[in-house]
């Protein structure tokens, strides 16, 4: 299983990054490693996951861990592709509407299971859509153009060797790469490999993902918060995101106290996951302790993002493990688990894509920028009409109105309204139209 | 719970096109309903599941049964979103970089449960991102715009009440709902649910789709064909689409031995399913034996599309449940899943939801149409160009390179290299670029 990284690019920004920048006692410190570093980098320390064979009827969404071969010629015999007549072509060549070929009708294929006829030349069979073509014959005739008179039919358009069939081995040849290692299966994939007598495949098995919370100001969703006190939200967006992306999520549950408490359950989580997901208190002492947490047991590979709003991420590896660090805002949890985080997933299961999907829609407003800065901006999708969200830090019911995100690079003074854009989404499930609170 | 039925809809349809119109012996008898037809009638007679209740944790991609009401005030204090000083914003109004206002230094919200503090006029205190405002305090002023010196902090930039701060009640009041009835909740939405303290939801219980395969040169996808056979492909590509859309698959099997077979078949999985999909022979007849053993048990409320290139699909009524019989031709049934049946799992599970969402592509190359016919093509989408896909009936490997469908309407001539297109897509997973078999 050859690992396929780019240490250097791993290298380099090790170098650049590792050492966060401190702006003064009170702003957090910020790196300046822009999405693209932060991905690259993600997808450089992601390990494999291994290889599993799966049923074909329990694989939609996995990705091959080896290519898909073709044991057999498909469909394995010369098939009609039309209800008509199987006939030698070269009987045909003179048939015309108002000059007719006469061929002697010889009875009839069976779809399914036949005994192997031979037509001989001058004569013809009936066949239907899906039947096996006797030796011999090289075209069907569709019945539009035929007409069974007694013992004889009447043709009244030639056909040439191959129309209305398909070749024994046109579908697949014995041997052939059907699908190529890194493929994602989808629906209609298998319904192929049925249909190519292929129920199981070799697929990355699913990466496990560990989730832990940190803050001391958290309670559990079901819990009753004091005043000062929220509930825990960030482990079910990111369990449920997880596994939107083909990860099984792993809940670690809240690190209250401190240092110790955060160290100990990063430990127990490295032992059993792939990878590790942390999202960080609200508080910047807080941010601090999970850098601390890593620094302890591995290293800090990165720190800091210099995107709009400032967003702090960590990157950090345990054991050959990746551990990422994510603020407390859920917003920025959704924004950088889509951003970053997919690539991780992607990775660790052996898929050819790389991010998410894009998708066009237009700018319902006006929406400014600053050329200093690169955005990664929330927005709703009304109808292809994108607008942004607005972008208070701390509103969790933002993302009830998030249906993707778009990109406004560096240099850019932002896009007018009537622009086409590019939408990042996952979900492909919009808001419902009526809920303009958030907007702007 | 109500029905939101438009009978009229089906009875019109069922009155127009009960009768398949024949032409001739030979040729498959074709009704001259639409899609959209196909549509209205089958949204018209989808029976609504049951309603259960949910762990949100095991929510995503279900429809909500009922709204959604927060309990809460969320999140039920003032809460800061910057790190710097709880002041009343009163006090900072003379302050200027040149002429800082000095309040008096009293101490720290700590995040997480603290005793209720209440600031006195002229005084402040450090807070973090998510700390609790203490009583009197109405706004914070960034660490940025504030210097600690001694028992007095300089405050060199005035705030208005409401400055970097959420209140009580802004990201949700007790009493309001927070997503309607009919809503698919997604990763982002189970967030927001854990969040806002809500544990559980009313769904609708995912559709159970009876699935049965008919024809008589069916192996099952792990058997070994001989000459004439071909590997049952329908039902794996159905399940693993039911799943892709929310509702469960449920196999029977295939029916060989023509109506006496398929007949029990179809009682069973009647007995045990919501609606049920028969997925027919290539053959003519086979295709006629689907719609006889509807007919003997319930009513045919339409036979026939008139689409191009002709597709069989029957639908009817047993008991009160949909039935659908689609052709055996698997890229022709992925069609007409995505196109018609999609709508139907959507009812059943009570979305508002209306088809598949659909996304926009360059027509990669010229595409013609006859401006007599509608058209629905499968095509490949390669960095938002798309390619029609060859149609030769029969292929099961069209399926590989298919990506989405488009939609090319009666009247229409075609489109020309180059212009914008609407996609319908289910996955957003594209085949491989360098698979350019069935290309034409």
């Amino acid at each position: 299983m050859q690992k396929k990284k780019h240490i250097h690019t791993s290298d380099k920004i090790n170098q650049n990054h590792q050492i966060p920048q401190s702006r003064g006692d009170a702003t957090p410190s910020i790196g300046s490693a822009s999405i693209e570093d932060a991905v690259k980098l993600i997808r450089s320390i992601a390990p494999d996951t291994k290889i599993e064979t799966r049923y074909i009827d329990e694989s939609d969404g996995y990705t091959l861990g080896a290519p898909v071969v073709s044991k057999y010629d498909i469909p394995g015999f010369d098939r009609s592709t039309k209800d008509g007549f199987a006939v030698c072509a070269a009987d045909t060549q003179d048939a015309s509407p108002h000059s007719p070929v006469r061929l002697t009708f010889s009875g009839s294929i069976q779809n399914g299971f036949s005994p192997s006829h031979t037509l001989s030349r001058g004569t013809c069979m009936t066949i239907a859509t899906g039947g096996a073509l006797p030796n011999c014959s090289d075209a069907v005739v569709m019945h539009e153009h035929a007409h069974l008179n007694g013992s004889c039919v009447e043709i009244s358009c030639p056909v040439s060797p191959g129309d209305n069939i398909i070749r024994r081995d046109e579908d697949a040849q014995a041997g052939k790469i059907l699908f190529p290692e890194g493929r994602i299966l989808r629906p209609q994939d298998i319904g192929v490999l049925a249909g190519f007598g292929i129920c199981t495949v070799q697929v990355r098995a699913m990466p496990i993902i560990g989730i832990l919370s940190t803050g001391p100001e958290l309670v559990p969703a079901d819990g009753r918060p004091s005043r000062g006190e929220v509930r825990e939200t960030n482990s079910y967006l990111i369990s449920a995101l997880c596994r939107k992306l083909g990860a099984v999520p792993n809940r670690y549950g809240i690190a209250w106290e401190g240092s110790t408490d955060l160290s100990n359950m990063l430990c127990t989580a490295v032992s059993e996951c792939d990878a590790i997901i942390i999202s960080g208190g609200s508080a910047h002492d807080e941010r601090d302790r999970t850098a601390e947490v890593i620094s302890k047991h591995g290293a800090i590979l990165l720190s800091g993002l210099s995107i709009s709003p400032r967003k702090k991420m960590v990157i950090g590896e345990i054991q050959g493990k990746p551990i990422i660090g994510l603020p407390g805002h859920p917003a920025s949890v959704y924004l950088l688990l889509l951003l970053v985080v997919s690539n991780l997933i992607q990775v660790m299961k052996g898929s050819v894509t790389h991010g998410l999907l894009k998708e066009f829609g237009i700018a319902g407003i006006d929406i400014k920028a600053h050329p200093d800065r690169e955005y990664h901006i929330p927005v709703r999708i009304n109808e292809n009409q994108i607008i942004p969200l607005s972008r208070k830090a701390g509103l969790i019911s933002l993302l009830t109105h998030c249906d993707g995100i778009i990109h406004i690079p560096q240099g850019s003074k932002g896009v007018k309204k009537g622009e086409i854009l590019e939408v990042m989404d996952l979900t492909r499930i919009r808001s419902p139209n009526h809920s303009p609170v958030h907007e702007k």
